[in-house]
Protein backbone atom coordinates (compact mmCIF):
# COMPACT_ATOMS: atom_id res chain seq x y z
CA UNK A 1 0.00 0.00 0.00
CA UNK A 2 2.20 2.15 1.04
CA UNK A 3 4.53 1.53 -2.42
CA UNK A 4 1.70 2.65 -4.53
CA UNK A 5 1.08 6.03 -1.90
CA UNK A 6 4.14 6.97 -2.88
CA UNK A 7 4.45 6.00 -6.18
CA UNK A 8 0.95 7.76 -7.07
CA UNK A 9 2.96 10.79 -5.39
CA UNK A 10 6.23 10.71 -7.53
CA UNK A 11 3.76 10.94 -10.64
CA UNK A 12 2.14 13.75 -9.20
CA UNK A 13 5.28 15.63 -8.58
CA UNK A 14 6.22 14.97 -12.33
CA UNK A 15 2.97 15.94 -13.56
CA UNK A 16 3.50 19.23 -11.53
CA UNK A 17 7.15 19.55 -12.89
CA UNK A 18 5.68 19.80 -16.58
CA UNK A 19 2.83 22.11 -15.86
CA UNK A 20 5.91 24.29 -14.36
CA UNK A 21 8.01 23.72 -17.16
CA UNK A 22 5.23 24.27 -19.55
CA UNK A 23 4.36 27.61 -18.24
CA UNK A 24 7.61 28.97 -17.84
CA UNK A 25 8.28 28.22 -21.77
CA UNK A 26 4.54 29.88 -22.34
CA UNK A 27 6.06 32.92 -20.22
CA UNK A 28 9.61 32.70 -22.24
CA UNK A 29 8.05 30.96 -25.33
CA UNK A 30 8.73 33.59 -28.18
CA UNK A 31 12.51 33.40 -28.03
CA UNK A 32 12.30 29.33 -27.94
CA UNK A 33 14.53 29.21 -24.87
CA UNK A 34 15.19 25.89 -23.34
CA UNK A 35 13.30 25.63 -19.99
CA UNK A 36 15.54 24.29 -16.82
CA UNK A 37 13.95 22.89 -13.67
CA UNK A 38 16.36 23.67 -10.87
CA UNK A 39 15.31 21.71 -7.49
CA UNK A 40 17.05 23.09 -4.38
CA UNK A 41 20.91 21.57 -4.38
CA UNK A 42 22.85 22.49 -1.02
CA UNK A 43 21.52 22.75 2.46
CA UNK A 44 25.02 25.20 3.53
CA UNK A 45 24.55 23.78 7.00
CA UNK A 46 28.19 24.94 7.73
CA UNK A 47 27.80 28.49 6.65
CA UNK A 48 27.85 30.41 9.74
CA UNK A 49 31.38 29.14 10.78
CA UNK A 50 32.77 29.14 6.85
CA UNK A 51 31.60 33.06 7.15
CA UNK A 52 33.05 33.37 10.33
CA UNK A 53 36.18 32.16 9.44
CA UNK A 54 36.23 34.14 6.20
CA UNK A 55 35.32 37.11 8.04
CA UNK A 56 38.32 36.73 10.43
CA UNK A 57 40.76 36.03 7.94
CA UNK A 58 39.69 39.58 6.07
CA UNK A 59 39.65 41.41 9.27
CA UNK A 60 43.22 39.79 10.01
CA UNK A 61 43.99 41.52 6.46
CA UNK A 62 44.67 37.98 5.41
CA UNK A 63 42.29 37.04 1.82
CA UNK A 64 39.88 33.96 2.53
CA UNK A 65 41.23 30.59 0.12
CA UNK A 66 39.09 31.28 -2.67
CA UNK A 67 40.46 34.82 -3.49
CA UNK A 68 43.48 33.49 -5.27
CA UNK A 69 43.11 36.04 -8.31
CA UNK A 70 46.14 34.04 -9.75
CA UNK A 71 46.46 35.83 -13.06
CA UNK A 72 50.03 35.22 -13.30
CA UNK A 73 49.56 31.65 -13.42
CA UNK A 74 50.35 31.76 -17.19
CA UNK A 75 47.60 28.69 -18.20
CA UNK A 76 44.12 29.64 -16.76
CA UNK A 77 43.62 25.84 -16.35
CA UNK A 78 46.01 25.97 -13.88
CA UNK A 79 44.89 28.08 -10.97
CA UNK A 80 44.28 26.55 -8.13
CA UNK A 81 40.59 27.50 -6.82
CA UNK A 82 38.46 26.04 -3.95
CA UNK A 83 35.01 24.52 -4.72
CA UNK A 84 32.20 27.48 -5.01
CA UNK A 85 29.69 26.11 -2.85
CA UNK A 86 29.83 27.13 0.46
CA UNK A 87 30.23 23.93 3.21
CA UNK A 88 32.44 22.01 0.60
CA UNK A 89 36.01 22.47 1.71
CA UNK A 90 37.47 21.29 -1.90
CA UNK A 91 40.58 22.33 -3.63
CA UNK A 92 42.10 21.88 -7.01
CA UNK A 93 42.80 23.56 -10.28
CA UNK A 94 39.93 25.48 -12.51
CA UNK A 95 40.50 22.77 -14.99
CA UNK A 96 38.82 20.56 -12.68
CA UNK A 97 36.07 22.17 -11.34
CA UNK A 98 33.51 21.70 -13.53
CA UNK A 99 33.58 17.93 -13.20
CA UNK A 100 33.85 18.26 -9.41
CA UNK A 101 30.38 20.41 -9.68
CA UNK A 102 29.04 17.20 -11.92
CA UNK A 103 30.52 14.46 -10.00
CA UNK A 104 30.18 15.80 -6.48
CA UNK A 105 27.58 17.91 -6.25
CA UNK A 106 25.32 16.58 -8.72
CA UNK A 107 24.95 19.57 -10.59
CA UNK A 108 23.56 19.90 -14.16
CA UNK A 109 25.08 21.84 -17.34
CA UNK A 110 22.89 23.28 -19.63
CA UNK A 111 24.11 24.48 -23.76
CA UNK A 112 22.71 27.41 -24.97
CA UNK A 113 23.15 31.31 -24.61
CA UNK A 114 19.56 32.05 -23.29
CA UNK A 115 17.59 29.62 -21.06
CA UNK A 116 14.97 29.88 -18.51
CA UNK A 117 16.09 28.61 -15.10
CA UNK A 118 12.85 27.92 -13.28
CA UNK A 119 13.76 27.66 -9.57
CA UNK A 120 11.15 25.50 -7.52
CA UNK A 121 10.30 25.32 -3.67
CA UNK A 122 11.08 28.97 -3.43
CA UNK A 123 9.07 28.81 0.17
CA UNK A 124 12.04 26.55 1.62
CA UNK A 125 13.81 28.57 4.44
CA UNK A 126 16.93 30.28 4.45
CA UNK A 127 19.55 29.18 3.64
CA UNK A 128 18.95 27.53 0.23
CA UNK A 129 20.67 27.17 -2.96
CA UNK A 130 19.81 26.89 -6.61
CA UNK A 131 23.04 26.30 -9.07
CA UNK A 132 22.99 25.03 -12.59
CA UNK A 133 25.61 24.90 -14.68
CA UNK A 134 25.70 26.50 -17.86
CA UNK A 135 27.88 26.27 -21.52
CA UNK A 136 27.99 28.68 -23.85
CA UNK A 137 30.61 31.18 -25.93
CA UNK A 138 33.02 28.53 -25.51
CA UNK A 139 33.31 28.67 -21.84
CA UNK A 140 31.30 27.05 -18.70
CA UNK A 141 28.77 29.48 -16.37
CA UNK A 142 27.70 28.97 -12.84
CA UNK A 143 24.15 30.33 -11.66
CA UNK A 144 23.82 30.82 -8.19
CA UNK A 145 20.57 31.69 -6.62
CA UNK A 146 20.19 32.09 -2.86
CA UNK A 147 18.05 32.45 -0.41
CA UNK A 148 19.44 34.29 2.46
CA UNK A 149 19.03 36.32 5.50
CA UNK A 150 20.89 39.10 5.34
CA UNK A 151 18.87 41.17 7.87
CA UNK A 152 17.56 38.61 10.12
CA UNK A 153 13.91 37.31 9.56
CA UNK A 154 13.97 38.88 6.43
CA UNK A 155 15.34 36.64 3.73
CA UNK A 156 16.33 37.71 0.67
CA UNK A 157 16.95 36.31 -2.98
CA UNK A 158 20.02 37.13 -4.61
CA UNK A 159 21.22 35.99 -8.08
CA UNK A 160 24.32 35.91 -10.06
CA UNK A 161 26.63 34.74 -12.86
CA UNK A 162 30.14 33.03 -12.42
CA UNK A 163 32.64 32.29 -14.63
CA UNK A 164 34.35 29.41 -14.02
CA UNK A 165 37.61 31.48 -15.45
CA UNK A 166 39.99 33.96 -14.30
CA UNK A 167 38.47 37.62 -13.86
CA UNK A 168 40.35 38.83 -17.33
CA UNK A 169 38.15 36.21 -19.43
CA UNK A 170 34.89 36.85 -17.14
CA UNK A 171 35.56 40.69 -18.31
CA UNK A 172 34.81 39.56 -22.16
CA UNK A 173 30.82 38.59 -21.15
CA UNK A 174 27.60 40.10 -20.10
CA UNK A 175 25.05 38.31 -18.71
CA UNK A 176 21.37 39.38 -18.26
CA UNK A 177 18.37 38.27 -15.94
CA UNK A 178 15.37 38.53 -16.17
CA UNK A 179 12.04 38.34 -14.52
CA UNK A 180 8.73 38.72 -15.91
CA UNK A 181 5.27 38.13 -14.74
CA UNK A 182 2.22 39.56 -13.58
CA UNK A 183 2.52 42.88 -15.43
CA UNK A 184 5.85 43.34 -14.08
CA UNK A 185 9.38 43.12 -15.68
CA UNK A 186 12.93 43.07 -14.03
CA UNK A 187 16.19 42.81 -15.88
CA UNK A 188 19.80 43.05 -13.95
CA UNK A 189 22.46 43.41 -16.81
CA UNK A 190 26.18 42.97 -15.35
CA UNK A 191 29.49 41.25 -16.33
CA UNK A 192 30.41 37.84 -14.70
CA UNK A 193 32.44 37.58 -11.69
CA UNK A 194 35.44 35.46 -11.53
CA UNK A 195 35.04 31.85 -9.75
CA UNK A 196 38.26 32.64 -8.39
CA UNK A 197 36.14 35.57 -6.41
CA UNK A 198 33.73 34.12 -3.03
CA UNK A 199 30.07 33.91 -4.67
CA UNK A 200 29.55 34.45 -0.58
CA UNK A 201 31.25 38.25 -0.68
CA UNK A 202 29.04 39.00 -4.41
CA UNK A 203 26.22 38.20 -2.43
CA UNK A 204 27.31 40.00 0.81
CA UNK A 205 28.13 43.12 -1.56
CA UNK A 206 24.42 43.23 -2.64
CA UNK A 207 26.25 43.27 -6.60
CA UNK A 208 23.49 41.04 -8.03
CA UNK A 209 20.18 40.66 -8.76
CA UNK A 210 18.46 41.08 -5.41
CA UNK A 211 14.77 40.26 -4.63
CA UNK A 212 12.86 40.78 -1.26
CA UNK A 213 10.50 37.86 -0.64
CA UNK A 214 7.37 39.18 -1.36
CA UNK A 215 8.94 41.01 -5.01
CA UNK A 216 10.21 36.88 -5.07
CA UNK A 217 6.50 36.05 -4.59
CA UNK A 218 4.84 38.61 -6.87
CA UNK A 219 7.64 36.58 -9.76
CA UNK A 220 6.65 33.28 -8.48
CA UNK A 221 4.05 31.42 -9.77
CA UNK A 222 2.93 28.26 -7.64
CA UNK A 223 6.36 28.08 -5.66
CA UNK A 224 8.47 28.68 -8.89
CA UNK A 225 10.72 31.30 -9.64
CA UNK A 226 11.62 31.60 -13.52
CA UNK A 227 14.45 33.82 -14.62
CA UNK A 228 15.49 34.23 -18.48
CA UNK A 229 18.98 33.81 -18.61
CA UNK A 230 21.48 35.55 -21.81
CA UNK A 231 25.21 35.88 -21.85
CA UNK A 232 26.84 37.50 -24.87
CA UNK A 233 30.26 38.57 -25.42
CA UNK A 234 30.89 42.59 -24.67
CA UNK A 235 30.96 44.58 -27.23
CA UNK A 236 32.28 47.55 -25.41
CA UNK A 237 33.50 47.71 -21.91
CA UNK A 238 31.66 50.43 -20.64
CA UNK A 239 27.67 49.53 -21.39
CA UNK A 240 27.09 53.34 -20.40
CA UNK A 241 28.16 54.00 -24.01
CA UNK A 242 25.87 51.61 -25.45
CA UNK A 243 22.81 53.68 -23.97
CA UNK B 1 33.03 88.87 3.89
CA UNK B 2 30.09 86.29 4.80
CA UNK B 3 28.41 87.77 1.84
CA UNK B 4 31.03 86.84 -0.49
CA UNK B 5 31.51 83.57 1.07
CA UNK B 6 28.03 82.62 0.53
CA UNK B 7 28.18 83.69 -3.04
CA UNK B 8 31.20 82.01 -3.34
CA UNK B 9 29.32 78.98 -2.04
CA UNK B 10 26.49 79.49 -3.86
CA UNK B 11 28.32 79.59 -7.32
CA UNK B 12 30.28 76.11 -6.36
CA UNK B 13 26.94 74.65 -5.55
CA UNK B 14 26.07 75.90 -9.24
CA UNK B 15 28.88 74.32 -10.73
CA UNK B 16 28.61 70.96 -9.31
CA UNK B 17 25.16 70.77 -10.30
CA UNK B 18 25.77 71.82 -13.70
CA UNK B 19 28.44 69.14 -13.93
CA UNK B 20 26.45 66.51 -11.96
CA UNK B 21 23.49 67.36 -14.88
CA UNK B 22 26.27 67.12 -17.71
CA UNK B 23 27.45 63.71 -16.34
CA UNK B 24 23.95 62.34 -16.32
CA UNK B 25 23.21 63.96 -19.80
CA UNK B 26 26.15 62.27 -21.30
CA UNK B 27 25.16 58.85 -19.75
CA UNK B 28 21.64 59.47 -21.06
CA UNK B 29 22.71 60.87 -23.99
CA UNK B 30 21.85 58.98 -26.95
CA UNK B 31 18.14 59.11 -26.32
CA UNK B 32 18.39 63.13 -26.04
CA UNK B 33 16.08 63.17 -22.49
CA UNK B 34 15.51 65.74 -20.31
CA UNK B 35 17.68 65.31 -17.00
CA UNK B 36 15.88 66.66 -14.15
CA UNK B 37 18.24 67.69 -10.95
CA UNK B 38 15.88 66.34 -7.89
CA UNK B 39 16.53 67.59 -4.22
CA UNK B 40 15.30 65.87 -1.24
CA UNK B 41 12.14 67.24 -1.04
CA UNK B 42 10.58 65.96 2.84
CA UNK B 43 11.86 64.69 5.86
CA UNK B 44 8.86 62.56 7.07
CA UNK B 45 8.79 64.13 10.24
CA UNK B 46 5.70 63.25 11.55
CA UNK B 47 6.21 59.18 9.41
CA UNK B 48 6.08 57.20 12.56
CA UNK B 49 2.92 58.87 13.87
CA UNK B 50 0.68 58.67 10.32
CA UNK B 51 2.26 55.18 10.09
CA UNK B 52 0.98 54.11 13.43
CA UNK B 53 -2.49 55.64 12.86
CA UNK B 54 -2.44 53.91 9.54
CA UNK B 55 -1.52 50.80 11.52
CA UNK B 56 -4.15 51.01 13.92
CA UNK B 57 -6.79 52.05 11.64
CA UNK B 58 -6.57 49.06 9.56
CA UNK B 59 -6.38 46.74 12.64
CA UNK B 60 -9.43 48.30 13.41
CA UNK B 61 -10.87 47.41 9.46
CA UNK B 62 -10.76 50.92 8.61
CA UNK B 63 -9.60 51.51 5.45
CA UNK B 64 -6.57 54.79 5.89
CA UNK B 65 -7.96 57.88 4.16
CA UNK B 66 -6.08 57.41 0.69
CA UNK B 67 -7.57 54.40 0.51
CA UNK B 68 -10.55 56.18 -1.51
CA UNK B 69 -10.77 53.95 -4.88
CA UNK B 70 -13.72 55.60 -5.60
CA UNK B 71 -14.63 54.64 -9.09
CA UNK B 72 -18.39 54.61 -8.24
CA UNK B 73 -17.74 58.55 -8.84
CA UNK B 74 -18.94 59.61 -12.54
CA UNK B 75 -16.13 61.86 -13.27
CA UNK B 76 -12.58 60.63 -11.86
CA UNK B 77 -11.55 64.23 -11.54
CA UNK B 78 -14.04 64.66 -8.48
CA UNK B 79 -12.68 61.63 -6.55
CA UNK B 80 -11.93 62.41 -2.91
CA UNK B 81 -8.24 61.91 -2.27
CA UNK B 82 -5.22 63.02 0.19
CA UNK B 83 -2.37 64.30 -0.48
CA UNK B 84 0.41 61.29 -1.54
CA UNK B 85 3.21 63.15 0.96
CA UNK B 86 3.54 61.33 4.22
CA UNK B 87 3.28 64.03 6.76
CA UNK B 88 0.62 66.34 4.56
CA UNK B 89 -2.85 66.26 6.42
CA UNK B 90 -4.30 67.76 2.95
CA UNK B 91 -7.62 66.28 1.88
CA UNK B 92 -9.55 67.27 -1.98
CA UNK B 93 -10.43 66.41 -5.13
CA UNK B 94 -8.16 64.88 -7.97
CA UNK B 95 -7.98 67.51 -10.00
CA UNK B 96 -6.88 69.99 -7.27
CA UNK B 97 -4.19 67.48 -5.88
CA UNK B 98 -1.17 68.66 -8.82
CA UNK B 99 -2.13 72.37 -8.31
CA UNK B 100 -1.85 71.58 -4.18
CA UNK B 101 1.78 69.47 -4.70
CA UNK B 102 2.76 72.14 -6.59
CA UNK B 103 2.16 75.23 -4.66
CA UNK B 104 2.29 73.95 -1.11
CA UNK B 105 5.59 70.99 -1.54
CA UNK B 106 7.37 73.20 -4.45
CA UNK B 107 7.27 70.11 -6.71
CA UNK B 108 8.35 70.51 -10.30
CA UNK B 109 6.86 69.06 -13.26
CA UNK B 110 8.44 67.78 -16.07
CA UNK B 111 7.19 67.14 -19.77
CA UNK B 112 7.83 64.32 -21.91
CA UNK B 113 7.52 60.68 -22.23
CA UNK B 114 11.22 60.10 -21.47
CA UNK B 115 13.30 62.09 -18.80
CA UNK B 116 16.22 61.70 -16.30
CA UNK B 117 15.71 62.07 -12.66
CA UNK B 118 19.01 62.62 -10.88
CA UNK B 119 18.53 62.57 -7.00
CA UNK B 120 21.16 64.59 -5.26
CA UNK B 121 22.35 63.91 -1.83
CA UNK B 122 22.12 60.03 -1.82
CA UNK B 123 24.27 59.57 1.56
CA UNK B 124 21.36 61.88 3.65
CA UNK B 125 20.14 59.28 6.71
CA UNK B 126 16.36 57.55 5.90
CA UNK B 127 13.70 58.40 6.08
CA UNK B 128 14.47 61.00 3.03
CA UNK B 129 12.18 61.46 -0.19
CA UNK B 130 12.81 63.05 -3.83
CA UNK B 131 9.98 63.70 -5.58
CA UNK B 132 9.07 65.15 -9.17
CA UNK B 133 5.80 65.46 -10.98
CA UNK B 134 5.92 64.50 -14.88
CA UNK B 135 3.35 65.15 -17.26
CA UNK B 136 2.86 63.02 -20.84
CA UNK B 137 0.45 61.51 -22.95
CA UNK B 138 -2.39 63.53 -21.45
CA UNK B 139 -1.75 62.64 -17.43
CA UNK B 140 0.39 63.73 -14.67
CA UNK B 141 2.55 60.83 -12.96
CA UNK B 142 4.33 61.38 -9.56
CA UNK B 143 7.51 59.75 -9.16
CA UNK B 144 8.70 59.07 -5.88
CA UNK B 145 12.41 58.03 -4.61
CA UNK B 146 11.82 56.88 -0.99
CA UNK B 147 15.24 56.16 1.28
CA UNK B 148 13.26 54.10 4.32
CA UNK B 149 15.13 51.78 6.96
CA UNK B 150 12.35 49.12 6.32
CA UNK B 151 14.89 46.27 8.41
CA UNK B 152 16.43 48.72 11.40
CA UNK B 153 20.03 50.07 11.04
CA UNK B 154 19.86 48.92 7.01
CA UNK B 155 18.51 51.79 4.63
CA UNK B 156 17.20 51.00 1.04
CA UNK B 157 15.91 52.79 -1.78
CA UNK B 158 12.56 52.24 -3.14
CA UNK B 159 11.22 54.39 -6.44
CA UNK B 160 7.56 53.90 -7.57
CA UNK B 161 5.42 55.53 -10.33
CA UNK B 162 1.96 56.60 -9.37
CA UNK B 163 -0.69 58.04 -11.67
CA UNK B 164 -2.56 61.20 -10.79
CA UNK B 165 -6.16 59.27 -11.63
CA UNK B 166 -8.17 56.26 -10.78
CA UNK B 167 -6.48 52.61 -10.68
CA UNK B 168 -8.72 52.15 -14.07
CA UNK B 169 -6.72 55.31 -15.76
CA UNK B 170 -3.94 53.96 -14.27
CA UNK B 171 -3.70 50.17 -16.23
CA UNK B 172 -3.71 52.08 -19.29
CA UNK B 173 0.07 52.89 -18.56
CA UNK B 174 3.20 50.68 -18.10
CA UNK B 175 6.08 52.64 -16.88
CA UNK B 176 9.96 51.97 -16.67
CA UNK B 177 12.87 52.67 -14.38
CA UNK B 178 16.34 52.68 -15.64
CA UNK B 179 19.80 52.53 -13.71
CA UNK B 180 22.88 51.75 -15.82
CA UNK B 181 26.44 52.75 -14.74
CA UNK B 182 29.53 50.96 -13.80
CA UNK B 183 29.02 47.65 -16.51
CA UNK B 184 26.02 47.56 -14.30
CA UNK B 185 22.06 48.03 -15.65
CA UNK B 186 19.04 47.54 -13.71
CA UNK B 187 15.61 47.91 -15.37
CA UNK B 188 12.50 47.93 -13.74
CA UNK B 189 8.72 48.18 -15.48
CA UNK B 190 5.36 47.53 -14.80
CA UNK B 191 1.81 49.23 -14.31
CA UNK B 192 1.39 52.79 -12.28
CA UNK B 193 -0.57 52.83 -9.28
CA UNK B 194 -3.27 55.18 -8.57
CA UNK B 195 -2.00 58.15 -6.07
CA UNK B 196 -5.91 56.84 -4.57
CA UNK B 197 -3.67 53.89 -3.37
CA UNK B 198 -0.93 55.03 -0.66
CA UNK B 199 2.31 55.70 -1.57
CA UNK B 200 3.69 54.00 1.89
CA UNK B 201 1.69 50.39 1.32
CA UNK B 202 3.27 50.43 -2.05
CA UNK B 203 6.53 51.07 -0.54
CA UNK B 204 5.93 48.18 2.37
CA UNK B 205 4.67 46.03 0.03
CA UNK B 206 8.09 46.15 -1.72
CA UNK B 207 6.49 46.32 -5.17
CA UNK B 208 8.70 48.53 -6.62
CA UNK B 209 11.97 49.17 -7.79
CA UNK B 210 14.21 48.09 -4.62
CA UNK B 211 18.12 48.92 -3.72
CA UNK B 212 20.26 47.82 -1.18
CA UNK B 213 22.63 50.98 0.25
CA UNK B 214 25.70 48.93 -1.92
CA UNK B 215 23.93 48.91 -5.16
CA UNK B 216 22.76 51.91 -5.00
CA UNK B 217 26.22 53.14 -4.34
CA UNK B 218 27.30 51.21 -7.56
CA UNK B 219 24.93 53.36 -9.86
CA UNK B 220 25.59 56.36 -7.98
CA UNK B 221 27.61 58.59 -9.04
CA UNK B 222 29.88 61.57 -6.79
CA UNK B 223 26.82 60.75 -4.42
CA UNK B 224 23.87 61.46 -6.87
CA UNK B 225 21.78 58.75 -8.46
CA UNK B 226 20.16 58.76 -12.26
CA UNK B 227 17.37 57.33 -13.22
CA UNK B 228 16.48 57.45 -16.47
CA UNK B 229 12.32 57.10 -16.72
CA UNK B 230 9.75 56.17 -19.42
CA UNK B 231 6.08 56.13 -20.07
CA UNK B 232 4.28 54.44 -22.75
CA UNK B 233 0.67 53.24 -23.03
CA UNK B 234 -0.14 49.61 -22.38
CA UNK B 235 -0.87 47.87 -25.48
CA UNK B 236 -1.31 44.31 -24.02
CA UNK B 237 -2.64 43.97 -20.64
CA UNK B 238 -0.71 41.20 -19.81
CA UNK B 239 3.14 42.06 -20.41
CA UNK B 240 3.48 38.19 -20.70
CA UNK B 241 2.75 37.81 -23.80
CA UNK B 242 4.91 40.57 -25.03
CA UNK B 243 8.36 38.05 -24.45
Amino acid sequence: MLFFTQCFGAVLDLIHLRFQHYKAKRVFSAAGQLVCVVNPTHSLKYAASRCAAVQASTEQGILPPCHHHGEAVHDPQLVPCTCPLFSCPWEGHLEVVVSHLRQTHHINILQGAEIVFLATDMHLPAPTDWIIMHSCLGHQFLLVLRKQEKYEGHPQFFATMMLIGTPTQANNFTYRLELNRNQRRLKWEATPRSILECVDSVISDGDCLVLNTSLAQLFSDNGSLAIGIAITTSKVHSSEAEM
